[in-house]
């Protein structure tokens, strides 16, 4: 049995990697790309790397049919996102990829982004989808917020470790690097090849990204009190990856035990052997996780290292992970591409 | 039903892509992964993108047992292969990747590449492994001998025209942009990432890269006398993809109508239409070639110009695809991934 | 003795070049800096690596006192700098680095850039800016003309073969590889980064970009007659440089001594050992071209590549040559930097 | 006056870059290049950027008449320079860009180096060559040791903030991006562009990397007793360029003031107007080092981001800068290029 899906969004990049990996699912057909600006287009004039697939042209989502949808992805900017998904039917299932409804505090919501939340009842009923840890919530929501691609590559490495105690969680600094796609399409100068090459550099210094709000929101949950990591994002010179350098206050040996069993039942996280190091190019264009433990030499630190691709597990496969678990289907459905290398 | 098959060089960037195509291939299982030179070693101690695979450990050839193999793919460097192949069942067959079963004529083979061959009697039964030409042979082959990637991304290109005398075989410029995995995993100087980034440079130049007597073969059999094409590879800042670019004397509306007819059913091979160009970036990591033509403004004169990956279309992907007809399976099984974009 | 030098259209990449070069030309202050949609910023805002120089903040072109400037480097964008520079003062000596002016036939210049030319008086007076060719003419003119960047490494490699009919002018094709800052600063998708890394293509296919007009009007000049090239760009993922690739009728060893006969006295024009080939990295952030001759295995063909930066020799480092002629300082003074490699 | 000055290891990358800046250096003339290995051929044959440039041909170094040059740059591989400078004449002044005269410790660098100093007399005398630290012991040197690449980027931003007890010096994470030039022209599969390119990834975890010692050394002086921070280097798809963040505890008003005191007649370190972030492509090429500062939300807390390029201020500006002062000249002399960006 087949299940129709919408995306809307469908002209960014998320949209694109979504239509990317859905296209050799066996489960799933796309049966609308909504796409405001550039309805009436067709996708291969949008993506022309997805040309070879048979596709419904782009049209404008209030155009779209939704009673024949079995699922929707929501792959619009934030703001819009909450917008289009409070007019959408209320039995529609939505895996929004936004940042829209990731926090379940309005007032948090306001103070990150600027305004205060247009769908707060929506907001509430949003499970945060980051599918590790929210597997059995996310089964049966109707709507799952799709996570910062930069959250979710510091809780792959963080979460365990806080939830068993096994790092101080007053000590905490994240060193992120990420590629430009995180940035998606839009045309701004630093993203532009002749500034990004040979140019990489700090952004949104002070622990003032908004994915900062997740962590927050996370790992204070996690240890029952306040908790609030140093977190600096890099731009780096490449187009698809986050590697999340953590440094933490614990014993290696014991958080990589911590770590490993955590993960040792999932199909997408993986922990490497104790002192190996996880590489952007390893996990390109799949839904991978990779993490590696390594002691310091100053004694009761260590460096956590993880990697993913934020287009994949950051964000779009991530996105289709849940919809499988959502449609009852294999969790892994569709996924299980290996990595891109070289 | 599954087909056991093994991997010979599995420890090159060609053997690790058809590891990473077999990966979702539903009919294709790995039984053996040989490498003389790094056997021992799992697959994921030399490719670690490939580590939630469960393979074989590498080892040495000559510990294979092929009894159990269904289909061997040969991944070795050239002249090894053919000392190699020489020594396996002579019932078992083989799609090789190499260079050394491409030439029919054995002085042919010892011109360009500077040895007699050392097993002319298999020269003779290999059929050339440019499938969408050779595909009935193929399919009753023992014995498959992969193309040129250069000489695959200028024959889906050309080939049609000469066939259909759309175009002056005697004046064919093809000047070709190659990405640097083409050279494989060794290591040389000019293939660092300090050398060749910002760095691009013509090699092998006066027609003389050895692909060139692939051209020689192919085009003077579809003319029926000597056609000996222009044709300049040049070195890339980017790991996948080749673009050939044609300069060809021709009715440019008539090539497009000979290209478009020749490939309507093809899977794989796309005509696009009139006037738009292919970009590496919109094959990347799939097994499609795209194909744009334009008129030149002098009349009588147009560019075709050709884009596939590599490592895919232009050796591994092709090498499954051979495969797939040589197992009776259908030929797109396993290589319908779409492009991994951006 | 130094000279006041103005600098409009400064927030460009080929503004951002020429301040480079000056910044330790011992001859030249630089005493204006005009860009009108950023007027009232620093340099250091709008260019960062210039932060070390004391400069005039960049203002409103019209607010420019041009009494006390002795030559003005006009780095606007096309059909912008010919209505700026029909305004200044008519004794201000200027080097253009637009399209404005490189055509001598206000017809020619019609057709390729669409509109009538808007000081057709002033286009009479220019000097075409391709130095070598051109110096004694620079020395004495009011108003240079910088050349197109891809116009100027292809009439390096062809000009003294066209002069000496060493080649046939009815057979050559110059496949152009362009790195992405010809393009300039501009907000367009196909300078992003993760479009473009990965991503290489041709463009303006067909002998139909605008820097043909600059071939055929150069060309046909010194053969006496018409002459008509095929030209092909291709967008490079790589920031500086060109590469031209010549496919040309003729003898490879007399074409490699016409050249080096051509060039023996020129400072930045540099014929290599018959061969051997250019790289764009032998020359990135100076102002040298290379040039390699190869025989063709066919006989009577060759191979004719030249290499240059396209901001520096290609546009910034030319106008400099052309403005130390017109101030009388040697021609070399401040252009000696040794290209960046690695 | 023109001071006579050698080069040994001139075949490496900070060989290359030596001769670069030396091009236009007015006041120094290279009378001897040494390189074993490639002993007899010219310098354009190693390096073809370099071809414009009348240089003598590399020879074997025990073939250098040394009597007759004022300075000897020493740019050989570790290990290999402290024998080659124990053989070279007592008098001869030397600026050694390896390893082996940085550690004032024969402890230790066998510690960190694993094998007994060769030369301990000579480890003795030799100064620390971080310009602006130790200028005055360098102007008399005979030896002058050049830094670490990392280990000169992260003083930069550190060590007035430990001298001014500005920052807790018990809890600094130095968290480091490396461009692959700092590897040198080394055959190893990691620098290949097919494997960097869209791979970053962490190494020498664990403050292992051997510039951790020059941290050790020069901090626990500054502080006067033992500072030990956490140092992971991270190599970039980039061939130029560090940038090292360091995260401090201390306040972010008060640091940037003792930053900006400390450089404040600095040439070529230039701390950045409060909360901007320097970046890579705005150093490169040049003996430029940006920093910037910017509170963390977390009361009491700071990020510290310093960028350099890691050929020129990081080993072969910074080595020029020292030569300099050791032969009486204005320090500056041949440095002030502009950085070469795009």
């Amino acid at each position: 049995m087949t299940h129709k899906i919408a995306i809307l969004g469908a002209s960014g990049y998320t949209g694109a990697e979504l239509v990317r990996l859905i296209a050799t699912h066996p489960g799933l057909e796309i049966a609308a790309l909504g796409a405001n600006a550039k309805a009436g287009q067709s996708m291969s004039a949008v993506f022309p790397h997805l040309r070879h697939l048979d596709l419904p042209d782009l049209r404008k989502i209030d155009e779209i049919d939704f009673s024949a949808i079995d699922l929707c992805f929501c792959a619009l900017p934030h703001k819009t996102s909450q917008e289009v998904i409070a007019a959408l039917p209320r039995d529609l299932r939505i895996v929004d990829l936004s940042a829209d409804f990731r926090l379940r505090d309005p007032a948090e919501y306001e103070k990150w982004y600027g305004n205060p939340h247009a769908a707060p009842e929506l907001q509430k009923q949003a499970v945060y989808g980051l599918t590790e840890f929210y597997r059995d919530q996310i089964r049966n929501a109707r709507l799952v917020a799709g996570t910062g691609c930069n959250a979710a590559t510091g809780q792959y490495a963080l979460r365990p470790l806080i939830a068993a105690e096994a790092i101080d969680s007053d000590h905490i600094v994240l060193d992120m690097k990420c590629a430009v796609s995180g940035a998606g399409r839009s045309l701004r100068e630093n993203l532009l090849h002749a500034e990004l090459s040979e140019g990489y550099h700090a952004y949104a210094v002070g622990s003032v990204h908004r994915h900062m709000a997740e962590f927050d929101q996370e790992f204070s949950a996690l240890a029952g009190r306040p908790v609030a990591v140093q977190f600096t994002p890099h731009l780096m010179p490449a187009n698809r990856g986050i590697l999340a350098t953590s440094y933490v206050h614990g014993d290696a040996a014991q958080i990589h035990r911590v770590l490993t069993e955590a993960y040792a039942d999932e199909p997408f996280v993986h922990v490497l052997p104790y002192g190996e190091q996880p590489s952007t190019r390893h996990v390109r264009g799949s839904n991978f996780c990779h993490i590696g433990v390594t002691a310091d030499r100053a004694p009761g630190r260590a460096i956590v290292i993880a990697a993913l691709d934020n287009l994949t597990k950051g964000s779009s496969g991530q996105a289709l992970q849940n919809a499988n678990l959502m449609l009852d289907l294999e969790e892994t459905t569709g996924l299980m591409l290996a990595p891109c290398f070289p």
